[in-house]
């Protein structure tokens, strides 16, 4: 069993949450988590480059071998669709560039793998996050998203046929 | 008066149309013109590098001072918008990171600038774009609506107080 570093990301325009992990067989351990924050009043060329600049000191910083994003939930409004689209983007293809797999996991998936259940509140999460990260001691809801992504993506990663399908 | 170089982009995840012209008081040349393609079978992160490359090629082969984009409309469709919200993601990072300011025009604007009128069709928009540039020789409807961006930014540019606004 080799040891991989997940990195997590719940994407948002004003606030991006991440989160690190390491994953070794069924053994996961907490590196770290925080909220990437892009100034309300900028140009929003301008909030898509302060997100890219802090993903991009995230990956400097821990290194991660690969990148779970949460799926956008495509709500009624299109106007929130395009700004979580445009975070998301910038969650995609920060990790790529640097040659990263990038894996996509629905809000469903993610909440049943973390929680057991798919319509789990963000409190559920965040307190089942503490449960499988004892160390994590994570606060906001955002960075407990992106570790869930990232448990989420550990658990499917260690079911060797759908890492294959992963990483192909 | 000084010589400005601008790049237009018509964002699409598919095909991201794009223009540079020259302007120099109210004269205006046409410098180069093409589109970015993605592979549709491939993962969405992957198709994102595709166009960020895309777009630093282009960058780097004609050193725009400035870039404008048409902005998105939102339809009625979220699942559109958050498509087409991931390719503009990506004509506004990637100028803004090499630091060139970037404006925003709503597509009626452009149409406006070019036309003369906010409801005019592609074929009218490429007809008129041929006649401003003269050499520009173009074809495609996402290259045209790039160079149509363009000069509706080289309009507005001409206007100090507009200038002003859109460099501060």
């Amino acid at each position: 069993m080799t040891e991989r570093r997940v990195l997590g990301l719940d994407p948002g325009l004003q606030r991006t949450g991440w989160g690190v992990i390491t994953s070794e067989g069924s053994s996961l351990r907490h590196v770290a988590h925080g909220t990437i924050k892009s100034s309300q009043g900028s140009p929003l060329a301008d909030r898509l480059v302060q997100l890219f600049e802090g993903l991009n000191a995230v990956l400097n910083e821990h290194a991660p071998d690969c990148a779970a994003v949460e799926l956008t939930f495509v709500n009624k409004d299109p106007k929130g669709a395009l700004k979580l689209g445009q975070a998301r983007s910038i969650c995609l293809l920060t990790p790529a560039l640097v040659g990263l797999p990038v894996s996509e996991y629905a809000p469903n998936l993610i909440k049943k793998s973390v929680v057991g259940s798919g319509h789990a509140t963000k409190d559920q999460i965040r307190m089942m996050v503490e449960m499988l990260l004892p160390k994590s001691n994570v606060r906001e809801a955002d960075a407990a998203d992106a570790l869930a992504t990232a448990i989420c993506h550990a658990h499917h990663m260690s079911s060797p046929v759908l890492e294959a399908a992963l990483t192909r």
